[in-house]
């Protein structure tokens, strides 16, 4: 038993109620989630067919070309799966026209580009379906800020916003997720072979434990380091969660 | 004398302190910015200048093609004038590869599109000049929800988010903003002959001084066309602020 073991079937019902309110009082009825084929992204189509109905939601496939025909391959599972619409949208044509200007640009350039290119899609289409961009980003990448800003996480609401990383895998053999997505590892996609937890140089394990005794216990560093873990580690995530506070905000607008 | 009527040369110390106390926290030297040509983006750069000196600002220009050539003009007029860096960015090769393959979209899909295009385009290129992006939008367009979400009111800060349009023109002759600027009507240049107020169905002098008895004194509907103001335009402009108030704050997360 650890402390971020959740009564699933609980958590379940409580966010299939939370879809369905923000639906409600925004006053839409159709939801449109970007499918990536990894586990968040899965986990809150699950949740919104169930809150919506299938008939409901549109699952959007937004691919860089065949550069992950893989994660692809996934993401048009859950979509039969459910039984939702889908569709796929390639990316590379506009990424392509913009980086040709820019060759130089690094992978990380290139990365938070994709990301908010997927977002403007999104948005695009969300007009078209008359639907609300349903968020698929979780309580860790928030707060380590292991996000694009104005990208991943810009939705209409975010239901898995609340839970740490692995809290959703918890989640996501309740919904009866498909195990080949259950089981790869954490993946932004950003290029081929990139792993979270080989970026982030830690693991969603130690991080999520950490982030539980900082961000929900307000223990100090050293208390953390206490509970086992290496001391620098938790400084590291302590400084990450910091600095990328302002990810989570509106920009500040002067008091006049 | 109006209500809106500002002690400009007070507002301009005010706003040049709050971006050097903005970078200052955030610990960076250079901003960057959207210039359109146009009187918010113009009256950004002139206080961005002053406060952080014309050799930390960084003025990105970015058209659609040669839609507009008189904008890009007064854009570049402004660079010059300040003497800050700028770049010019075509937009429509990555706009046209994306509505290719959807000719049927509205004008209002496209100009949404292009508006998130300037922020991701922005963004990136605040990565390779180490800049803060600085927002250009004014709290008329704000409280009246006439922006693109995740477009452009995505900044690290919001100079001029406290002033009204009115308000904005006024610190714009203090600022010494050259009269072409100052004297052509609003446009967010979504399309050819666009103007905002002609978008909008009223007048900024008019929104402007509903907005303040609204929002600012609390004022309700009957008591805001008591002061001389058609009732239904109160109600249409209470309703939109209601409406609008979702592009004002961050994706609802659930409380677990």
């Amino acid at each position: 038993m650890s402390i971020l073991d959740i009564h699933t079937p609980t958590v379940r019902r409580r966010l299939v109620q939370f879809i369905r309110d923000q639906m409600t009082a925004a006053k839409f009825e159709h939801g449109i989630i970007g499918l990536s084929g990894g586990l968040d992204s899965t986990v809150t189509a699950y949740l919104t067919a169930e809150a919506l109905s299938p008939a409901n939601v549109v699952g959007l496939i937004l691919p860089y070309g065949n550069s992950d025909d893989e994660s692809q391959e996934d993401a048009e599972l859950v979509a039969t799966t459910l039984g939702i619409r889908s569709q796929v949208i390639d990316i590379s044509p506009q990424i392509d026209a913009y980086f040709a200007r820019f060759p130089e640009a690094d992978r990380i350039r290139r990365a938070n580009k994709m990301a908010r290119e997927r977002m403007s899609i999104l948005y695009d289409h969300s007009r078209v379906h008359q639907a609300l961009v349903v968020g698929t980003g979780n309580k860790s990448e928030r707060l380590l800020g292991y996000t694009t800003l104005w990208g991943d996480m810009a939705c209409a609401f975010n239901p898995l916003g609340g839970l740490y990383k692995t809290q959703v895998r918890q989640l996501a053999e309740e919904l009866g997720v498909p195990e080949v997505i259950r089981n790869k590892p954490p993946s932004a996609g950003l290029w081929p072979g990139q792993t979270d937890e080989g970026e982030l140089g830690f693991s969603y394990a130690d991080a999520d434990q950490i982030l539980y005794w900082l961000i929900d216990q307000h223990y100090d560093i050293e208390q953390v380091a206490e509970k086992g873990f290496p001391q620098d580690l938790v400084a590291q995530i302590a400084t990450r969660v910091q600095q990328s506070a302002f990810k989570s905000r509106m920009p500040r607008v002067p008091e006049m």
